[in-house]
């Protein structure tokens, strides 16, 4: 017999379908009135949204967890704001659907388009932050898709609470509630049932800490977008702009370091050693950050801890960071290949010839010249919104946006065109 | 202790790895020389790979396999020219690495440019068929990647010498013979062994059978695109023209019935049942098809075979056809969602309102209007070639050519930009 959560996914599944095939005719004014009032919906209901919110911050503080785990899942009134302000935002952006990525007529006649259209049923599995709900919602309803949410048990009351009021909104925009499903988050099985639905759910994007996404990877046989694990490298070449070094490392570390296109990593020129690598060292203490670092690193300070393997190979997601100086680029290369996740790594230089090899030997989602790794964000980079920043190389690299959401038909016309 | 076919994949996967860096950097130039100097090498090798086929299909004989399986492995002179020809026809075509996809100043001065860069190392494992072997080593040749090439063990003496020839020819024009490398195929153990190597492997591409496809799906840890099951349908509305829906039937049907864009599936509006229906029974019948058709069918005339649920689930790959008439247009959107695999459907019709709701409503890689499904093909819609179809929604869809065997890095560059 069937798991009841696994009944209970493959429905969702089903039901979305259903709306999905609405989703993929609806024209974008459509869209972004739904669009609107799911932001209107989340304001007019900030205090309900924040009451459920004060419920599930209790229970996990009861649960004994940790802080940071806590203050990721609580919301206040400008949270909620920025969720209706992202949504809005959504609504702003061009609709993917519908672009012709490309047309041609053939030697014979034949009129080709290729025409992108919505994936279908996209399914989210993400961990506390529930901003991602609205965000996730949002954005698979721009892009003509239905989406599975499946958040983490602690952000349960929240999550409902918001799906619910986007729901709402839905049916008062005259789209099928279907559209935004919220999958039981108080098992594993629904997770496992959603990653496993194949042939009912056409992506599964993980949103959430290394172990998640290898957890995803390992099971799904839904074709997966894996997201956002980040062991990013700033190198300081020997000509580089101390000032402007110094500026892009701390940016890099200490700008919001929990994120994952933060700094985990500094490689230094060993020309540098007696000038560069005493400021850094005092800059990156002085801001609070806990330097694991080589002998030359060790030599500037005394309050430099040794740098072992493991914190060359570690997504700190705080204020740490790993340091070594380096003979040359090529052992730039060399470490930096070793040791990244393919996020985003930045070199400081001012040699084109440096910043040509930087950016045509490393095989990373983005490289950075003369700028900050926190670039690296959909927002920043043009994209208006993002889905997530992906570190794999099919489909999508690098932040996801709308078009990344969408997959392609090819259209051909004749008049009774034969081979 | 780790299995020593295991072994042997994962060195062959490392040593492409390192190749894999090499082609990335190599212009173009370069990656022509080889592709010409390989075509040059199977010319000059004709006699050598003929002898080594020659034993191949001895033994495939031998073992009993199916005459159409003896078929399909057997080379001859002409075929080793048609491989020739295919890898000097790749060298024609332009080179994707390096094109950039998108490129913008932002409004803070940041200039960003999404390059197109090799995937890495593609595995490619294919049935029968030794042309596979040079077609998939010269297109990810040319897209810059390292191929690891697992083929069937019936094909194992023809692939051994034409990869033979093929390294011999990147060793004289100086590129790394590790670019291309034939894994053991007389055991399964190898194919599974690709398609779980996360990490060394960056793509893998199964080419064959809907058993093949399923089992490298559900296996395989490394990222998958699904090539090739096709029940293509081709849908008659009332209006169309008679002779024009004949001559799609006849050619969807039986111009290759053997390939994965063949139709296997007929529907015609019910309005045609004493027209129409007649007609391409009688045409079709002429052409050696066996029609398994509904009641309509049945009574235009006694050879038509009843048909099943199971028939319009069925991908003959062969001279049958399942075949319905329809009350309207959603009976045969339905009929198609439901039975389709997301390949390719074809509609004769001279209505716009039904040619729209056709490639609207649909969800497949390829919708024809007034055109043969068998155009769904690389070469046809000027891709050039290609490395086979997807079916897939993610990455690629419908025919893979050159483009799609690579991913992009996003460069940024700045002058010292923080946030």
């Amino acid at each position: 017999m069937k798991d009841p959560i696994e009944y209970q996914v493959h429905e969702a599944a089903r039901r979305a379908g259903v709306a999905a095939r609405e989703l993929a005719l609806l024209p974008r004014a459509a869209k972004d009135e739904a669009l609107v009032t799911m932001a209107e919906a989340l304001v007019a209901g900030t205090d309900d949204v924040l009451a459920a919110n004060t419920d599930d911050v209790r229970a996990a503080e009861e649960s004994g967890a940790a802080p940071h785990l806590v203050d990721r899942l609580r919301l206040d009134a400008s949270r909620v704001a920025g969720m209706a302000g992202g949504l809005r935002q959504v609504a702003a952006l061009a609709d993917p659907v519908g672009d012709v990525v490309r047309g041609l007529t053939l030697p014979n006649g034949l009129e080709l388009r290729q025409r992108r259209v919505p994936l279908g049923v996209v399914g989210i599995i993400y961990e506390a932050r529930p901003n991602v709900t609205a965000d996730a919602a949002g954005l698979c309803l721009k892009a003509g898709n239905a989406v599975l949410l499946r958040g983490s048990g602690s952000a349960m009351r929240s999550n409902a609470r918001l799906v619910e009021m986007l729901r709402g909104a839905l049916a008062a925009a005259g789209v099928s509630t279907d559209a935004v499903q919220l999958l039981d988050a108080t098992s594993r099985s629904s997770a496992t049932a959603l990653m496993r639905a194949r042939g009912l759910v056409d992506l599964v994007v993980p949103r959430g800490g290394a172990g998640l996404i290898r957890t995803v990877v390992e099971q799904s046989t839904v074709p997966v977008v894996e997201t956002g694990v980040g062991n990013c490298h700033v190198y300081v070449h020997a000509d580089a702009d101390p000032d402007m070094a110094l500026a892009v490392v701390l940016n890099a570390k200490t700008h919001r370091p929990g994120v994952c296109n933060a700094a985990e990593s500094l490689l230094v020129h060993s020309a540098l050693v007696d000038s560069f690598v005493p400021k850094v060292v005092a800059a990156l203490h002085e801001h609070g950050v806990t330097v694991h670092g080589d002998d030359a690193f060790q030599r500037a300070s005394a309050d430099v801890v040794p740098v072992t393997e493991e914190d060359h190979a570690t997504e700190y997601l705080g204020m740490e960071i790993s340091a070594a100086t380096v003979p040359d680029l090529d052992a730039a290369l060399a470490h930096i290949r070793r040791y990244s996740t393919g996020h985003t790594e930045a070199v400081v230089t001012d040699s084109v010839a440096v910043a040509h090899r930087f950016t045509t030997e490393l095989d990373s989602a983005a490289l950075m010249v003369n700028a900050s790794t926190r670039f690296t964000d959909g927002e920043q980079l043009g994209y208006g919104a993002e889905i997530g920043i992906s570190t794999q190389k099919l489909h999508a690299r690098g932040p996801m946006g709308l078009s990344e959401l969408t997959t392609t038909t090819t259209i051909v016309t004749g008049q009774g065109h034969v081979r």
